[in-house]
């Protein structure tokens, strides 16, 4: 994960709480999007988030986001940050603690970076990666078991290393680890199959250094003080330097749940609207039950959904204001 | 609307019938986002339509699609169009007369360039502009009357205009009026508040040549030979050279009825996986009935249904040939 430190004058006292109108939680795609359409409808918001570019931020190219013909995951973070900004969003580098549901139904966020007291939320948290859950992973964390071939590929330069999974980040990871020059790379499906877009087969098919493996699932990773062998449950081994589980994300529905909001297959459940089962909180992006399909998991269908989740949020503010003189 | 004429090389023989996995429908963001999508997953697709960029092609200045700060409706379909033909993407310029479905479940496009077999169709139609309905309309139109202050702005230098609407394109049309220097612009709202995006209004209010009416209701528009006096339901007139009505979409949904597909208010009803109620045949962006509220007619709703649709396209091709050993 990348963490970017606060700047100096950016540290708020934490003493102090600030009153605006909504909080946005995350950084990724969905809520620097949320971020920028609430502030162009004259809303107060911050936009509260630790990982910068969210999983998105991530990648080390992306194709599939129209307009943009290739662009790092940063880069388009970058121009998404700036353009919320430009409207008037309070970008947060904070790690938020609690959020709790005040009597008068707004929000008191607390987070390393100040506290905040909104009046509606939007919960764009996002995912983390999935553990593998063999023996082995733990112990070699960092010592050869890597989640992000984007943030670690370069350390396995004429290496060996396997990459599991079959989506489009192991797609992707494969690659980059091709394209640094890695000695070989064992690229590993559970399945008979793979879920990433063609296109990414395709590619990994002509390069020299990748090799497809089929029905392999991991079993245990082998090594003494960094990683050396990985063992398949079909009793085949394979000697590496390193492993790259790249299989899926687990939801962030952490602060969701704290919140009481109701869940529906590990996701945030949302409406149409983009609104949770609480009054005043919204969702949007990978987190939410509208993005069911792994594969949907993509830069355009979180800003789709946070359009939808700002546009309501400004309805429900409009009403709140009619209703209770806010 | 703006057309392009198909280049010489382009033009098809109308005798001979292509046959391709995916005919999508439409050159707005919704189609173009299916088509890039689709064409990543090695799927042969012609994407067809005649309005280049759909609604989005009439945008002077698009400011809400995350990670453009400012772009042209124009610019942004060049982009768009460029990323999904550089996958495979056949882009057709041509209007299409009917779509059949055959005896072996696939659909036959009739078009003026050319015919098309294919297995699974996305409908990205999108809408066209709403009329007023009033009496003068259709004698006026082109001589006064107009559905597009982008496409016909410049021609009000110096003049008096009247804009009809709340929404986002009314806003933009008010705005690229003052900009080109149209004396004076009444920008007039049948009820007591604007729909659109708080910004729009803000910077309207900035501008001399520009006065908001509101609770103001269009009965009739008189002239000679062109507009010259806009009456209101109040009895009140404005004296003015022309009069924008910028009302809303009509959604463009007469080939998915043909089709047999289920309408839900009017729209193509769709399910979360951009499924209508005809099998092999997707929906995605404003014509569709995810997209109910008119605010949520946005170029980032449109890109986050078009991948929707065209990921669940990849499935059910993959499941027929399957199933039918295509």
């Amino acid at each position: 994960m990348i963490l970017l430190p606060p700047k100096e004058d950016e540290v708020e006292d934490s003493e102090e709480t600030q009153e605006l109108d909504l909080g946005v939680v995350g950084h990724g795609p969905a809520g620097l999007t949320a971020a920028l359409y609430a502030s162009r409808s004259a809303i107060s918001v911050a936009c509260i988030g630790r990982d910068y570019g969210g999983q998105m931020g991530l990648a080390l190219e992306i194709e599939n986001y129209p307009g943009f013909e290739n662009i790092s995951g940063i880069e388009l973070t970058d121009k998404m940050r700036a353009q919320a900004e430009k409207f008037g969003t309070k970008i947060i580098y904070g790690e938020i603690s609690t959020i709790e549901k005040t009597e008068d139904n707004r929000f008191f966020i607390k987070s390393d970076m100040g506290n905040y007291l909104v009046k509606a939320l939007i919960l764009a948290t996002g995912g983390r990666h999935r553990e593998l859950d063999v023996p082995g992973e733990k112990e070699f964390i960092g010592r050869g078991v890597s989640y992000c071939a984007t943030c670690d590929a370069a350390f396995f330069k004429e290496k060996t290393v396997v990459v599991v999974g079959s989506g489009d980040a192991a797609a992707t990871g494969t690659l980059a680890l091709s394209d640094v020059g890695a000695k070989k790379i064992y690229w590993t499906s559970r399945s008979d199959y793979l879920k990433c877009e063609r296109i990414y087969v395709d590619r990994a098919e002509e390069r020299e250094n990748i090799e497809i493996l089929y029905n392999k699932q991991i079993t245990e990773i082998k090594g003494t003080n960094t990683v050396e062998e990985i063992i398949f449950n079909d009793g085949s081994t394979l000697k590496a330097d390193g492993i790259f589980a790249e299989i899926g994300a687990i939801p962030n529905t952490e602060l969701a749940e704290a919140l009481g909001c109701e869940l529906e297959d590990g996701l945030i459940k949302i409406d149409d609207d983009c609104k949770t089962s609480v009054p005043g909180i919204f969702a949007a992006g990978d987190v939410t039950s509208k993005i069911r399909n792994p594969l949907s998991r993509q830069v355009t269908t979180s800003v789709g959904l946070a359009t939808v989740a700002a546009i309501n949020v400004a309805e429900f503010l409009q009403a709140r204001k009619t209703m209770k003189k806010d």
